[in-house]
């Protein structure tokens, strides 16, 4: 089992009315640029000063296979998750396209991929960071997903990614065929809620596949009772993805990097980084609300208000690249910006009705 | 009274199918993009084309003030309306920071404010437009807001300004003490609703300002009980700037441009728009849910989603500004991503519970 590094609090009252003050002397109602203000506010804290800046965002796109998904849990076959992966080194997905538009640069971890990455062509491609630990997870129906040893590794993994990180914000995004199903498992367990209420269609299953992943789920659960400490569930029911993720967020949050936390699978990444090192959410912002149903139970439990709802459900970091330049535009007011003071404007009268 | 341009229908059917069948192969689950994929499809049929773009996007800030804010409906003086032109010009205001950032060219437009701008630093200043139509409108109170030929000037400098324009988006921002009063005024008459719950506290009111302001408004609804007609309405009712955006909005959708709307006092302008000149509101995106209360009513009066719900009541354009990277990004996946036969991966297996 790892040791965390210790994660700072971000509370400074000093620091808080400091931009408090900032921000309400800028040349608007008070207040009425909303959750701007409030963005604003964390980033400040985050970074410990009233000019907060993003320099050089990073995206980790971190793959693995899942076990459990021989058993029909996931609508696409397993070989898309290396397909998507040699899709995303050739930038033809998604999070490519909203990488690329926002400037920022995307690497793929490799944390468990079922196929091996080893032709010409990967060899030494520097988006492509091998941090494999196994070829896919373990079938979580017949053993823990992960051993402690494995687990431990992935973690330390991450760790390791983070570490090696230039700038100062990190969205984490995911490519595992079937890790909905491991998101949905470390929610029903951690958060001590019914399968029934965890799950969804993931990529696209129909209501007889949802049904079939619902009853795999439930044996899986009654199979690992006893995992119910944040490791050793996530090390059952969790993913190598996963695992990475959870190590990359809790070294980033104790370098006091910006988490900008995307959907379903890194939220539930985000909850275990919590359970394992408590104030890591202290630097994460959320960008969207999945259309997942867990994602809702899941930001009720970290009680978390997203800031896109973009009806999405796509992973790979999609929402919280998507949401990235509302930080940018957080931090532009809080350091552009003119004061009523600079620009001259009369402030709010103090006696309303009479002029 | 004026005669408008024809507004094009976009609706094609073809083209509706090509789009949805170019999004539908994209490298994702299907759907998976949520609103980013409904928001390609709206670009590309505003467009009429399969590779939507945005091209110089233009904001227009509208400015004037307002006869009836004398009777104390604002929670700021009059002279801020100025005072904020003169923000906009040195760059100091909110959209300023997010037209820098996003690379949308602003200009003012000086619809109607009641300080003249004649000094040196003005005349000429490429950023400010002059079709000031008079300083301030009428006390509503007393008599039309406007007079026929004064609203029909307004709307007349509205589609010139939008002749104007280069690009093909445009944001309709505006300035003016007193517009949410204005604004509920409208949406009170042409919505059939009680003046209760059109109004906010726009600014800043308290609880006796907003009480007072209801007071007000009830009379000015009185006063003009028989402007019932859309352009009696805004004459009676509406405010200089709001009669200019409504003529901007209508030639813009007539030229087939993206209209990208922002908050309270722009839909209200796209509702009056879409009752002059029926069709205009194809051409709209609802950029964000402000919450000025009539908002809500007034969206669902425009049957509009908005894209961003982030607490603001400011105008300027700033809500849609802050959505209009999500417009970017909706041009970007259609152009941009990789189809499931350009990247080599399966596409979702038939038989879902046997692999």
């Amino acid at each position: 089992m790892n040791t965390f590094p210790t994660i700072s609090s971000i509370e400074n009252n000093d620091l808080r009315q400091q931009l408090q003050q900032i921000i309400g002397l800028k040349t608007k109602p008070l207040g009425a640029l909303g959750r701007l203000e409030s963005l604003g506010l964390q980033l400040g804290l985050i970074q410990g000063t009233t000019t907060p800046h993003i320099d050089q965002p990073q995206i980790r796109v971190f793959a693995a296979d899942h076990g459990l998904a021989q058993h029909g849990t996931s609508a696409f076959p397993s070989a898309v998750t290396a397909q998507m992966v040699l899709n995303f080194l050739h930038g033809g997905a998604a999070i490519n396209v909203l990488a690329r538009q926002h400037n920022i640069e995307l690497k793929v971890v490799d944390a468990g991929v079922a196929t091996d990455f080893d032709s010409s062509y990967f060899k030494g491609n520097p988006q492509l960071l091998d941090y494999k630990v196994r070829h896919g997870s373990r079938d979580a129906l017949n053993e823990p997903a992960m051993t402690d040893e494995e687990c431990t590794l992935a973690l330390n993994n991450g760790m390791k990614v983070a570490q090696e990180l230039t700038g100062n914000l990190l969205i984490v995004g995911e490519m595992g065929i079937g890790n909905t199903s491991a998101a949905s498992l470390l929610l029903a367990r951690l958060g001590d809620l019914p399968i029934a209420e965890c799950i969804g269609r993931g990529t696209g299953l129909d209501d007889a596949g949802l049904q079939h992943k619902e009853q795999v789920l439930t044996q899986v659960l009654e199979r690992h009772s006893a995992a119910t400490t944040p490791f050793a569930a996530l090390a059952a029911l969790g993913g190598l993805e996963i695992a990475t993720m959870v190590g990359a967020l809790i070294q980033a949050a104790s370098d006091k990097l910006i988490l900008l936390i995307d959907g379903f699978i890194a939220s539930i990444a985000l909850l275990v980084a919590e359970h394992l090192a408590p104030g890591v959410k202290q630097y994460a912002i959320f960008a969207h609300h999945s259309v997942e149903p867990g994602h809702t139970h899941l930001l009720q439990l970290l009680d978390a208000e997203p800031l896109l709802d973009m009806q999405m459900r796509l992973g790979e970091g999609s929402g919280a690249a998507l949401a990235y330049p509302l930080l940018q535009s957080a931090c532009a007011i809080i350091n552009e910006m003119a004061s009523f003071n600079d620009a001259g404007v009369s402030e709010k009268s103090s006696s309303e009705n009479n002029n």
